[in-house]
C-alpha cells in the first residue's frame, strides 16, 4: 500500500522538546508566574502519559478537563492523547444540566478539575450521570480542603512517580484523540470527536500565512479558553511551530492581559470579541506597552469593524477575524488582505477585514440557497454555508438526529446563512436558526442588532422572529437600555433608524425592553430562551402594518 | 469512525481556481512567455481529466511526463491525480536504458513529451519496455514531423473535445497520485509513489515558515526540474497559497532566469547549487534587477557557504538551503536561523544556514552510528540519518531488496550520514555509501572535496575510498585540474592543504588527474563510475604511510 507514517501530535512535541528544548512555556497561577521549558514540558508530559497508564487508562479512553488556560491543562493536551486515550474538554460556564449530559455522554474516566472550579464541578457530580468516573485530579499540588469530589489527587503527586520518558505508542490516524461539545447556541451541545490525523492536519493548516502565520519567534498567548475547540488550536500549533507559550491562568482581566503581553512580549493573542473591546477600553485609562504585539486573532462572534479599525491606528496591531466552527477543529476561514490589497483606502481593507475571511487552503465550501441551488458570489445573495475537509468532522458522537440534520453527504450544512463577495471573502448573515423569514424574504437579524447597538442609549439589542400568521415571522426587538435612557423616545428612534437604513419591512413590528439578554455559557445571545417565551404572535398583534409587506417592495 | 473528509490534491485547485481566479501562470517557450490565470488552468485541467478519462485511463493507471517546466506540464500536476491516476514524472536525462527500465517498471499508459525531448524519447523506445505505452502526447498545438513516436497525437488536440468541467471522483487517502524515482546516485533507481495524502501533507509542511514560508503574494519559479520529485513539490504549495506561478521552460540559461525574475517580479525560486552559481557568474557581467527576489530554495545537494552570502550581501537575497530526497517528497530539513539568531555575527549566521537545518514539524529524526545507538547532537559525532512522518514513503515500488536494506521498521534510513549540533542543525557529512572507512574511523569525502576544490587550479575534484588490505580503505582524490595547472606541483599542494586542515591520516594517498568528473543524470558525481575502475588498491600500492594510520591519531 502507498503510504508513509500516521499523521499524529506527537511529532510535534518530540521536535519542539529537542529543537526548542530552551523555549518557554509561561503560566499565570494565583500566585504570579510559573515558567519552565520544552525540554522539561516533554518530561512532564511523559510523566502524565506514565500515570494514567498505571491508572489504567488506555487505549480510546475518555479524560476530561474543567480548567481555564494554563501550563498543567496544556500538559494533557499532549498527554492524554499521545498514549492513546482522548482528552475531553468540558465547559466549565455550563449549566450543570448540561455538565451531566457532557460527562454521561462521554463516559468520562478522569476529571481534572482546576482548584478555583472544583466547588462548580462538585456541585454538578450526580451519582448516575457520573457512574464512569473513576477518580478526579486537581490542577495543584495539594487538595483544597472540603473539596467534595472523590476519590481525588492533586496533579503533582498524580504524576510524581512516574519516568520522564515515555514509550509511546504508534497510534492510528483515526485514533480519537480530542472532543469537545458545540456551545449550544440553537440547541443542545452536540459532541464533537477529533481523530489524530484531523488535529494534525488542522495544526498544519493553522501554521502558514493563509491560516495564523505562526513561527518559532513567535510569544503566543491563547486568551480563547483550552475548553473551546482546544483554544483553536493554539497549544498544538504553538508546539508545532516551536514558539513560546503564554497562559493567562484563571478569569483574566484586561490588566493581566496587557500585563502578560508586555512582560512576556507577546506577539499573537486570540479571543472572543468582547475579550478586546474590554483591552481597548482598560488601554484608554492606564498606561501599558503592547507594542510587541502583532496580531489578535479574533473570532467565535463577528470582529466589530471599529475594534479592527482601533487596534491598526491606535496600537498597529492586526486583527486577523476568523470564523470557525466546533466541527471544524475549529479554523474555517480567514480575513486576510490579497495581494494588492494594502493599496486600497483603509476603509476598504477594514471591511474586507471585518468580513469572516477566505476559506483556508484543504477545505471547500458552497453556499446553497433554499433550493439546492448554488448561489452567485457577487456578496448580495445569501444562502447556508456547507463545507468540507480534512479537519471538518463527517459526524456527530451518538447523535444520529443531528447527523441527518446537518450533514448532506460529506459536507457539513454549519448553519450560518451567509454571502461570498466577487473575490471570495465569506460574511456571516446570520444563523439559519435566526434569520427571519418573513413573506417569502429573508431578514438578518445580525444587521438588525448591529444598527440598533449603535445607537448610544442601548447597552445590548437582539432581534427575533415571532410566527406570524400572515407573513410567517415577523421581527421583534429586545433592548438593554442604558441607565437614564427615554424608553419611548428611544423606541421611536430605534425604529426610523432602521427603516433609514434597510427596506421598510424589515422595521421591528414592537421593541421591548427588557434587563439583560440571555447568554450562553460561551456568553453568545441566548435566543432560545426568548423564542421560547415569545412563541405565539400576541406581542405584534395588529402592529404589522399590511402595506409594509415585502411583497410591495 | 472518527474523521474528517480525505485528504488529496484537488481542494487546493478548487480553491486556487475559485478565490484567486485572475492570479497568473506564466511560462516561458521557444516562442515567448505563455500566460493565462488559474481560472483558465483550472478549466484546462478538467479538459485534460476529460481526455485521459475518454483515453481509457483509470484509477490507478499511470500516465508519464517526459517533460521541462512549463504549464502543459503543470497541468497534469493536477489533472492526472485528482481524476484518480498516478502521474509519473521522468527525468528525460537518464541514459536510455534507464528509462526503458522505468516505463516497464512503472507500466506507463500514456507518455506526454516535450517537442525538444521527443527524439530523445524516440530514440530510447523499445518495443519490450514501452509495451504498456498507447499512446504519446506532444505537448504543442502540433505534432513536429518526423517524431518517430507512435501512436502520437498533440496535446490541444487531446484536449481539444473534453468540457472545461470534470466530475472529480471522491478519491481514498491512499490513491497513487505521483511516482518519481530516485536518481541512481547510488546504485540502480528505485520507484518511490506518493499517495494523495503523502502529496497532500507535503504541501501542507512546505507552506509555513517552518517550510517554505509560502504566501498569496508570492511570484514562485522552480528552476528545479518538474521531473526531480515534482520540483520539490512546488507546483502544489503554490497553488495552495494562491501564489503567482513562473515556469522557465526548457533549459533555461542565467539569462533567461534573470530576465524571467525581473519582468515577472519572481519573489522566490528554487534549484540545485550549479545553477546559482551559473546566475551570480550572469550578475557579476551583466545589469539585471533582481530586486523582487526574496529568496532561494537550494539543496539536491550542498549549498555553498559563499553562495549563500554573496546573494545576502550583494543582492539581499536570503538563501534557504534545504535537504530531502525523493523518498521524502522530498523536503525534509530547512536551514532557518532560530529565534535570536538574527543577532550573531554574521559569519555565524552562515554557518547554520550552511548546514542542511532543521527538521520540518510532523517528521521524527533519529541518527545512529554503526552499533545502532543514537549519537550526540554535539555537532562533531556522526552516524546515519533516519527519518520518518507522513510525507516520508514507508516502502520503494517493488523493490523488496531495497526495502531491505532502506527500513529499519517505519524508519528510512537515508544513506546520509550527518552530524547534528546543539541547536538540533543537521550537517550532511557524506553519503553513508561515500564515506571512507579507515582504520576503523570514518573519512568525509565531501569535506576532502570541499577543501580540494577551493584551490584555485582545480576546476572539479571527488575522493573515493579505494579498498587496503590493512586499513580497510585510503581516500584518493579525482582532481579536474583547470587549463595551464602544474600538475606536479598542484599535487603537492592539495596534499599539503588537506595535511593542514584534517587529521594526517585523512590525506588521500594518491591524486590521479582526470579529464572529467564521471556525473549521473541529475548533474551529480558518480562515484560509482570510478570505484568500479578503481576497485582493487593497485592505485596505492605501497603509498600508504603506516606512521600515518589513525590509531595514531
Ligand atoms: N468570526 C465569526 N463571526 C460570526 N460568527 C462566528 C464567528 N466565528 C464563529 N461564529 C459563530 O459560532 C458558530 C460556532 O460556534 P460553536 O461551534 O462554538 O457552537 P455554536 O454553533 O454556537 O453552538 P451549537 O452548534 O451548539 O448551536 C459558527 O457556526 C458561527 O455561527
Ligand atoms: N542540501 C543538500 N546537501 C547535501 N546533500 C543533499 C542535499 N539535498 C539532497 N542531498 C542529497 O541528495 C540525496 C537525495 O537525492 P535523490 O533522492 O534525488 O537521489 P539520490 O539519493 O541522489 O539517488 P539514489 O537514492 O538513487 O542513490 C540525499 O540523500 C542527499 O544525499
Ligand atoms: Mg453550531
Ligand atoms: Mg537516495
Amino acid at each position: 500500500m502507498v503510504g508513509a507514517t500516521n499523521q499524529t501530535l506527537r511529532p510535534f512535541l518530540w521536535r519542539a522538546g529537542k529543537l526548542f528544548p530552551d523555549r518557554e512555556i509561561v503560566s499565570r497561577t494565583a500566585e504570579g508566574l510559573e515558567r519552565y521549558t520544552y525540554s522539561e514540558y516533554e518530561g512532564r508530559v511523559a510523566r502524565l502519559a506514565g500515570a494514567l497508564s498505571d491508572a489504567g487508562i488506555g487505549d480510546g479512553d475518555r479524560v476530561a478537563t474543567f480548567c481555564w488556560n494554563h501550563n498543567r491543562h496544556f500538559e494533557t493536551y499532549f498527554g492524554v492523547p499521545s498514549m492513546g486515550a482522548q482528552l475531553h474538554t468540558i465547559n466549565p460556564l455550563l449549566p450543570d444540566h448540561h455538565i451531566q449530559y457532557i460527562v454521561e455522554n462521554a463516559a468520562d474516566r478522569i476529571i481534572f478539575v482546576d482548584p478555583s472550579l472544583a466547588p462548580k464541578l462538585a456541585g454538578a457530580v450526580d451519582e448516575d450521570a457520573f457512574a464512569s468516573v473513576e477518580q478526579f485530579v486537581v490542577m495543584a499540588s495539594e487538595v483544597p480542603d472540603d473539596v467534595g469530589l472523590s476519590p481525588v489527587t492533586d496533579y503533582e503527586s498524580f504524576i510524581a512517580d512516574s519516568p520522564d520518558e515515555y514509550d509511546w505508542p504508534d497510534l492510528p490516524e483515526d485514533q480519537p484523540a480530542g472532543m469537545c461539545y458545540t456551545s449550544g447556541t440553537t440547541g443542545e451541545p452536540k459532541g464533537v470527536e477529533y481523530s489524530q490525523q484531523m488535529l494534525w492536519a488542522h495544526t498544519m493548516a493553522t501554521l502558514p500565512k493563509s491560516g495564523l502565520d505562526i513561527g518559532a519567534e513567535d510569544v503566543i498567548m491563547p486568551v480563547v479558553p483550552m475548553f473551546h475547540v482546544n483554544a483553536w488550536g493554539l497549544p498544538f500549533s504553538t508546539t508545532a511551530a516551536g514558539a513560546k507559550h503564554v497562559y493567562p491562568g484563571p478569569s483574566p482581566t484586561p490588566e493581566d492581559l496587557a500585563k502578560l503581553i508586555e512582560e512576556e512580549g507577546v506577539t499573537m493573542t486570540a479571543g472572543v470579541p468582547t475579550v478586546w473591546l474590554g483591552l481597548l477600553d482598560y488601554l484608554d485609562e492606564h498606561d501599558a506597552d503592547i507594542s510587541s504585539l502583532e496580531r489578535i486573532i479574533i473570532g467565535g462572534s463577528a470582529a466589530p469593524r471599529s475594534v479592527i479599525r482601533r487596534f491598526d491606528e491606535e496600537y498597529d496591531v492586526d486583527v486577523l477575524h476568523a470564523w470557525g466552527m466546533t466541527e471544524m477543529s475549529p479554523v474555517g476561514t480567514v480575513a486576510h488582505l490579497k495581494p494588492g490589497m494594502e493599496d486600497l483606502p483603509a476603509e476598504e481593507q477594514y471591511e474586507k477585514r471585518a468580513k469572516q475571511g477566505l476559506l483556508a487552503p484543504g477545505l471547500e465550501m458552497r453556499v446553497v440557497d433554499d433550493d439546492g441551488d448554488e448561489v452567485p458570489w457577487n456578496g448580495e445573495d445569501f444562502g447556508e454555508l456547507w463545507v468540507r475537509g480534512p479537519w471538518v468532522t463527517t459526524e456527530y458522537f451518538e447523535r444520529p438526529d443531528a447527523n441527518e440534520e446537518d450533514y448532506e453527504g460529506n459536507w457539513l450544512k454549519t448553519g450560518d446563512v451567509v454571502t461570498v463577495d466577487e473575490d471570495g471573502y465569506v460574511q456571516i448573515v446570520d444563523r439559519a436558526k435566526d434569520v427571519i423569514k418573513s413573506g417569502g424574504e429573508w431578514i438578518s437579524s445580525v444587521e438588525l442588532e448591529n444598527s440598533i447597538m449603535a445607537h448610544d442609549d442601548v447597552a445590548e439589542a437582539t432581534v427575533i422572529g415571532v410566527p406570524h400568521e400572515r407573513w410567517q415571522e415577523r421581527p421583534v426587538a429586545f433592548i438593554v437600555p442604558k441607565a437614564g435612557a427615554d424608553e419611548a423616545a428611544l423606541k421611536a428612534e430605534l425604529v426610523a433608524l432602521v427603516e433609514d437604513e434597510f427596506p421598510k419591512w424589515w422595521a421591528p413590528d414592537e421593541v421591548v425592553f427588557i434587563e439583560e439578554v440571555p447568554k450562553t455559557a460561551t456568553g453568545k445571545f441566548d435566543k432560545k430562551v426568548l423564542r421560547d417565551q415569545y412563541d405565539d404572535s400576541s406581542l405584534i398583534e395588529g402592529k404589522t402594518p399590511d402595506a409594509e409587506a415585502p411583497s410591495d417592495e
